[in-house]
């Protein structure tokens, strides 16, 4: 337990399926939690600064609040929509800000993609500690990624959008591609519901052979993906998350596929080793372990 | 001119097929400059220490180095090869050490790859003046990728290579490619040698129709390099130099295509823009400029 009275941070990891309120430390401690389901923007928004009004009424001193929320999002300072959701195909939410609310307590609001926040976390407390320079992946519902640089989230025009690099199509797949966008991109070939509608069911009800020849040829399209981030970005390191790193043996497949697309271009050892393409470290917390890496980055400036 | 005993920066913008060496200020001024021959790495790097050795002599005084080097080069600070190239096709110069002969002349030197110096000459007196992030492409010989994000080039494990991300095969192109890593990566479909040998002869020779279709399918690969490293990286602007930039009607072309690659997504206004992807703006000079903004860096730190 933390003395009474102790400087304590919030978070929200806002999703598109639910919301998770926390309290937290520096250290990644979480004091209290509360997670409801997104519904629309207002009674959503509502819910969470509930939560946090609650805390401060019951002593909690706030020193910080991270969001990490999914996108797209204006993440640029200086623009009239700092902070809020832009276009997104979930009704309701396009333009919502999700910072503005947050004012009335007063602290510093850090916000960022979902992806950044869990590669920032990832970086504080799981696979990509003493790391400078790593990305984070996510693969499942969609792909996301978030990237580190020189130990801060990247941020321009507006975010990375990893899950719509190009994969090339790997011999003998005629899959049409999910992605609504641009049909056969990363994530329209290699997320869980690409994975479901290439071979006619769930990635987890798959069996025998034809479990293998999915991981296969999932462990290729990843690898694609990551060769095409690699070579942009230099990363020390690929950390996965998302329910698809769950199939059985899909990380040797994904190191097979990335050292033959790679094909020994630059030669670095250390782009073949066992801990360049890993699993995420902060597990089932990692989207509000995220978001609490982002309140501590705003406590600090 | 300037104050006689004024601090210098030195600069070697150091080329697979030319090393120019200069002295200069942290405004771009250049103020005396000697160009040679790349012959083998002894008689090519004792000529670019007697280049400082005078300037030394003649009582010019130096506050820092800045290197800019064909690669791959070994870049990361704790490594004991820093500063050296690592393996390169290029006889007799692969484990050249470009650092160390320079610690003689006992003031700071910074060494990045030459894109990446590029690119940071870019951001201080070319194409991305006042942006904190962007990418520098040059499609010349071959195509390489400077980033800069935050205000500092991207480094890791070890810096970019840009040249070598997939791009989808365009309809009807049967072209196998020229990268003897990839065959059909980036550099293997566009850059100058893949032009040339694809159409039977170099970009400038071509005339009429076989031009318009020359640049219109270079146009669309560029496009798909530049879609990856967009969404990679969501660079505020591309700068693209090297000899291809030139082709008549390229930038059109590329523009064109990346609206149409990127589809509407994520939707930003300025990356259809004009400004988006432009031409280098340092001209000629872009190697030697690069390198000096890589000594106004080192002079910093």
């Amino acid at each position: 337990m933390s003395a009474a009275g102790d400087p304590v941070l919030g978070a929200v990891e806002a999703g598109g399926t639910k919301f998770v309120c926390v309290t937290g430390r520096a250290d990644g401690t979480i004091l209290a939690r509360e997670r409801f389901d997104t519904r629309d923007p207002a009674a959503t928004i509502a819910d969470m600064c509930a939560f946090f009004a609650r805390a401060v009424d019951t002593g909690v001193r706030l020193s910080a609040i991270g969001i990490a929320a999914f996108g797209p999002l204006e993440l640029r300072t200086d623009h009239p929509a700092f902070g809020h959701i832009s276009v997104t195909p979930k009704p309701g939410w396009s333009h919502t800000d999700l910072v503005g609310p947050l004012s009335r307590f007063g602290v510093p609001v850090g916000v960022d993609t979902d992806v950044n926040g869990a590669a920032l976390g990832e970086g504080l407390w799981g696979a990509a500690r003493g790391l400078g320079q790593f990305v984070y992946l996510t693969v499942g519902t969609g792909i996301g990624g978030g990237v580190v640089v020189a130990g801060r989230t990247v941020r321009g025009l507006v975010h990375p959008e990893i899950g719509h690099v190009s994969v090339p199509r790997q011999d003998g797949d005629s899959f049409a591609g999910t992605c609504p966008f641009h049909g056969d991109c990363f994530e329209g070939m290699a997320s869980g519901p690409a994975i479901a509608a290439r071979w006619g069911r769930p990635a987890q009800d798959l069996t025998g052979d034809e479990l293998a020849r999915a991981v296969e040829l999932e462990g290729a399209y990843l690898a694609a993906g990551i060769r095409n981030v690699v070579y942009s970005l230099a990363p020390q390191r690929i950390i996965i998350g998302g329910g698809v790193r769950n199939l059985p043996g899909l990380f040797p497949a994904i190191r097979r596929n990335l050292a033959q697309q790679l094909n020994g271009y630059p030669g670095l050892v250390e782009q073949s080793g066992e801990d360049f393409v890993v699993p995420a470290g902060c597990g089932d917390d990692a989207g509000a372990l995220g978001a609490l890496a982002l309140a501590a980055q705003a406590s600090r400036t």
